[in-house]
């Protein structure tokens, strides 16, 4: 019996949970397709995303990253990576608004990994040239801003969590030095209502307002579950990113983050959380965020 | 100078805003298209909204109401209303997902009455049978249908309020007991994350939760740019009607409002909200619902 196949048994039958916990152990003669942490960040080509897979590759000569983004071949920070870590990096094509791409990454995970221990949906759009531009007034809300907002930054991370969840769940917390596999949704401060005191941005705020939810609907059934996943909402503060350059103006010097110091505050909240942060709105420096 | 014209002048005149409050008493000599209270109830051919115009037409013949959806000619309780009260309401085709006819409604309001002082965002939806199911699990999770759920609870109201803003900014609470014209939306109690302890319903939840996020920001707006109108977030209860029916299984029955019952707490606090309530989520009781 394959260890894919043994583990997906262990899951659909009912109080092995334990057992399960045992699989590295018990089962380490069987010949698994891959050991040690895998790690799925989606959204990886820049920015947060990119910097992500950077510093877990880095770490650690065992960790494995799947990186996602919509155009691999102009992703040059990936290709980068790509030819100094080998085998250790996946890019694998992942177009949010397009589900059965979606699924092909879970395929291809399957395939190579069987499993994952951390998703990372880093993706986020805030502004488009021509297309999308944060909102200053009511009287310039539109639509298709509304839309593709929402779409992006809380419709696609979800069914990304969906289509993964069956590979962490397989994962846990197995070969990492944490209990759960975690989904980390990265959200932002503005997305926060009772913090919302400057109004405006009406596309980003609704978005990313909606992904907390969405993301508190998952925690609750993967309490629920008992299942060995976590999901948990981080602000990275504002971050010297393309996403964030436009509107760095009014930022004072010591607020504006480098991507590196951020990723490594995120990556430290992110390995230390426990099943009781399953939910939980976190920002840069562990404070939690009000809904 | 026709009224309107002159209300416009004043609101694009910086620093004369008390000088409006006086409108009534100073230039009561001018003209006026209408006098009196006129509400526009959006999502009026059934259900809270159809008895909002009820109640409304029923409370005192000076009350004006403009009722809208999205196919009049098959709105039978509308038309009811309509023999009964005449001239008093004015009955008016609006698709929340196109937005031409939302700017059509604001002009015909526009002609017939030049201002408005209640905007109740009623429309909603939570099922349509095959498609749009609430969610009782992740894996049933559609980009479908978390995008229409968002685009008719979310996006329409506010495109609806960006459309009314400038009559509601004319009516102000002349006509009305009010010192405000009000704007509130029917959020759900569902919609609060914090609240969210069952989860599920995703997609409903979701559009909610980015509704309450809306809502805020134009509350936001209003305030600073001291604007005679207030946004309130209202939730009705669970109340019998074809939004619920599918789900009233595991209400006990002390929950399961009427409809009478749920609009008169509605308007109750409506009628009593003042400048401070801008911006609130209040549950048909009064209580407040975190967000």
């Amino acid at each position: 019996m394959k260890l894919h196949l043994l583990n997906r048994y262990l899951l659909t039958t009912p109080n092995l949970i334990p057992i399960i916990k045992l699989r590295a152990s018990l089962f380490s003669t069987y010949a698994s397709k891959h050991e040690g942490p895998v790690s799925m960040i989606q959204g990886a080509s820049r920015g947060i995303g990119l910097e992500f897979v950077k510093q877990l590759l880095e770490r650690s000569s065992r960790e494995h990253v799947v990186a996602t983004c919509r155009n691999p071949d102009e992703a040059k920070g990936l290709t980068d990576l790509k030819n100094k870590f080998a085998e250790r990096l996946h890019i694998q094509r992942l177009d949010l608004t397009v589900e059965s791409t979606i699924e092909d990454s879970a395929k291809a995970i399957r395939e190579r990994y069987d499993y994952l221990n951390l998703l990372v949906n880093a993706s986020g759009i805030l502004s488009i040239p021509d297309i999308l531009q944060p909102e200053t007034t009511l009287t310039k809300v539109e639509r298709s801003s509304l839309l593709l907002a929402y779409d992006v930054n809380a419709v696609g991370p979800i069914l990304v969590t969906k289509h993964m969840w069956p590979l962490l769940k397989v994962g846990g917390g197995t070969g990492t030095e944490r209990d759960v596999a975690v989904v980390a949704n990265i959200s932002a401060r503005v997305g926060s209502i009772g913090d919302n005191h400057l109004g405006g941005w009406h596309s980003y705020r609704a978005s990313k307002t909606a992904l907390n939810q969405l993301t508190k609907c998952v925690a609750v059934e993967l309490a629920r579950k008992k299942d060995p996943v976590i999901c948990i909402l981080l602000h990275p503060g504002t971050v010297d990113t393309d996403l964030s350059r436009p509107f760095q103006k009014n930022v004072p010097k010591d607020k504006l983050f480098t991507k590196e110091f951020s990723v490594q505050k995120l990556l430290s909240i992110i390995e230390s959380s426990k099943r009781h942060d399953n939910g939980k709105f976190f920002a840069w420096d562990g404070q939690q965020i009000p809904w």
